[in-house]
């Protein structure tokens, strides 16, 4: 289906439906503890290496978890201080060295072309091992944007799924890897609007709306009169990491939180999502809210994440039989 | 029988006879490579994220050697440089992050009372997962305190038990959790002696002798005298990292280290702990003294710790099946 | 056959040929997901300590691959930063705590006598484990000695072995354990003549030379007319982390590597090789030349490894029936 996961243009309506089919499956052979043997059973002879050069807790762990319910083996790299490269080492030597040791390395970059680079340079050698992208620069994060249309999904099941749905991105639209990635894979889905609301210096640039030919958007500083039109609200945090200048310091971002007087606002069936970790954007109170799913988004990253292993390595189908022997 | 490893205030004697018989189970079990197989075999399906937020090689690696023995997959965070939290996320936020990938967390924090604020925030969310606290700021450390009874019922095992016995503190009793944690726990033994041996800067505070009602006991500075005593002698090293202006320097504490020419003065049946790290207090001569049970301090840790996640989780009862149809 | 790895000395050529055929038959079985399962299943009641207090990523990995292989549960000790050796410790008592949480300790070591001096320790304790030297100092890399050998013996198999070959180092050959080491592996072999190639502040020294007796050499510093006579050709890169005053940069070493237009000069049956990381010893254009071998003694490394340890813990023999069993 494919041999590594670089971008979310990768996927096509098709990809996407049968990723989160196959989250779906494995999340409920997870429930027991057979069904957890039996996916432990799937890959233990293969080994996994994440190569994290960025600092990254969730995905990190998310992309571990997902190895280790498979019976992955895994070793990690994330202390460039305490690797070779240190002695000059070029990156492609890095990798090439890794992938004589491993079956699957997962990348986090600051480089967003890195793990694309690194695919490329399999093509030319023996041993190829396929690569998985966890989060390139500012620009890709295509796991991310998969566990939220598998959120989406699992949301709208009973509400006619994506389609015809008004999505609402709240937050520094500007900056956000995980916005940009999630708006582009919802042009996949028929008669989807997209609602950006921010303050200006954050607003979405030309990045997401190059698109707007496919997608029909509204842009709007007006927090709440959107907020109640919306069938998914995605907050997200000021990335303060890149300013230049301290320059997010200075815009007042009190009037895109959500908070405790909202929720009479939100539609009945809306959903709020965040990629997490939270500020001040969602206040802690909206958590017990059953549309709050957040903390499901933790979750389903985790299964989408075993899904898309389990397809590189080909062994998908070895889950759908476990589950059709076991329904 | 509990949901979280919490205080050593936690436990009653029966609680700790169990522990401590589950502890002997499981170390004789581990005696055979079958038997290893075995308990390797009980916890498969499960995952424990070791959260470290102080140094720590001992407590960490011997947590880390207890999950890989009953068949766990661990993953760990200990360098809060490379996780989100840098991001600005709430403790809270972060745990309950972790609690959506893992079964399990082990918490050793700076923090006295933060294993018992998270596992409070778990009662009131959906995914419910046990705590075990590894050492709190300087207050609590249950699994040495464990442990360290562990190491007393088995050193006294021919000779009458921890009842009636002198158990004589040695060092920096001021600042030292652990010796807290162990005068608390064995409070629950009948006719108990405690001897706290230090210089008047580091004797025993009122946070020990609160319990002065429950147990007899004696403040002295004369360590050659009351070890002639004691059937029991605990040394701890001076804690200089709790100073504020390098006081523990300018103390003398030549006088409260145990080296070979004690050794005719110490009781026949006598032993000598210490929870290490050591730096002077023992000298090197004392390893080979068949008295000397800090070394083997260090196993039963590991073994106190595979009981205690083996209770947590409720396969006790298979260990103890193991154990009797392989008797 | 030993009860540790600590020197090259300690093996003779039997040794030295027991350790490559049983690299070999693990190399082979490990072909298939039922040999990989195998392996998997010789050593999982068996767990190690990676205990490296210098930075090192590929001897890191090699050796965590080479556990993981054998189904070993594997923890690491890395950064002394977060280790109880702040707090005063001394490294023998680090050890002996290490020892008695797990089965094997790997030690790799700024201090060039510091494996010998704990696999010394161990003899006069209970508990004793086995302990490999990952390398130590700027003198021993036993391991690295014998993955070369094996590469040799590999790369020769059908040209009549190493005897009678000229094996050629070039570049710091001074300040390289990795030559030191296997220069003196290269002494049990028949009939080798040995070509240092080096500039002048960089050639090898007596360290390397004391074995002159046994040894056919040259010295030079003619690159390319040595080349056109070597069988093997080991490039190595300048060790600057050891220049106390930046020496190395002010060395002309433009002379000393090897690229495209030196491809028609090499013998036909000729190998290249490396131990990696390089800088511009070796251009890249080199690399799909099939007489390269650096990227195969990786891979060669990792199977070396997992035979020592194999035999460490006399399961060698399992291996072997496996291997008639299936052939």
């Amino acid at each position: 289906m494919f041999n590594n996961i670089i971008t979310s243009d990768q996927f096509n309506k098709s990809d996407v439906s049968y990723i989160c089919t196959m989250a779906t499956h494995i999340r409920k052979i997870a429930k027991t503890k057979e069904g957890l043997l039996f996916l432990k059973s799937v890959l233990p002879h293969k080994r996994a290496m994440l190569y994290f050069d960025q600092p990254s807790t969730r995905t990190f762990l998310s992309f571990y978890s997902a190895c280790q319910i498979l019976g992955m083996n895994i070793a990690e790299v994330r202390d460039i201080n305490t690797s070779s490269e240190l002695k000059g080492e070029s990156p492609e030597d890095s990798i090439r060295t890794l992938s004589s040791y491993f079956d699957l390395i997962i990348i986090r970059s600051k480089d967003k072309d890195f793990p694309k680079r690194m695919a490329n340079l399999f093509l030319n050698i023996e041993r190829t091992i396929p690569i998985i992208n966890a989060g390139s620069g500012s620009a890709e994060h295509p796991t991310q944007a998969l566990l939220d249309i598998y959120t989406l999904l699992r949301s709208f099941e009973n509400t006619g799924g994506i389609t015809g749905k008004n999505i609402m991105f709240v937050g520094d639209l500007k900056r956000s890897r995980t916005v940009k990635s999630l708006s582009k894979l919802l042009t996949l889905y028929y008669d989807v609007h997209q609602t950006f609301v921010a303050p200006k210096q954050l607003q979405a640039t030309d990045e997401i709306l190059q698109f707007s030919d496919k997608i029909s958007y509204t842009l709007s500083e007006d927090f709440e009169s959107q907020l109640k039109k919306a069938d998914a609200i995605y907050m997200t945090r000021i990335q303060s990491e890149w300013d230049t200048n301290g320059e997010s310091s200075k815009i007042d971002i009190s009037k895109f939180c959500l908070n405790k007087h909202h929720l009479n606002l939100l539609k009945k069936d809306a959903v709020v999502m965040h990629p997490l970790p939270r500020r001040n954007e969602i206040g802690t109170e909206i958590d017990r809210d059953p549309r709050a799913m957040y903390w499901r988004q933790v979750r389903n990253g985790m299964w989408i994440r075993v899904a898309l292993i389990a397809i590189l390595f080909s062994v998908d189908v070895k889950i759908l039989k476990y589950t059709y022997n076991n329904s």
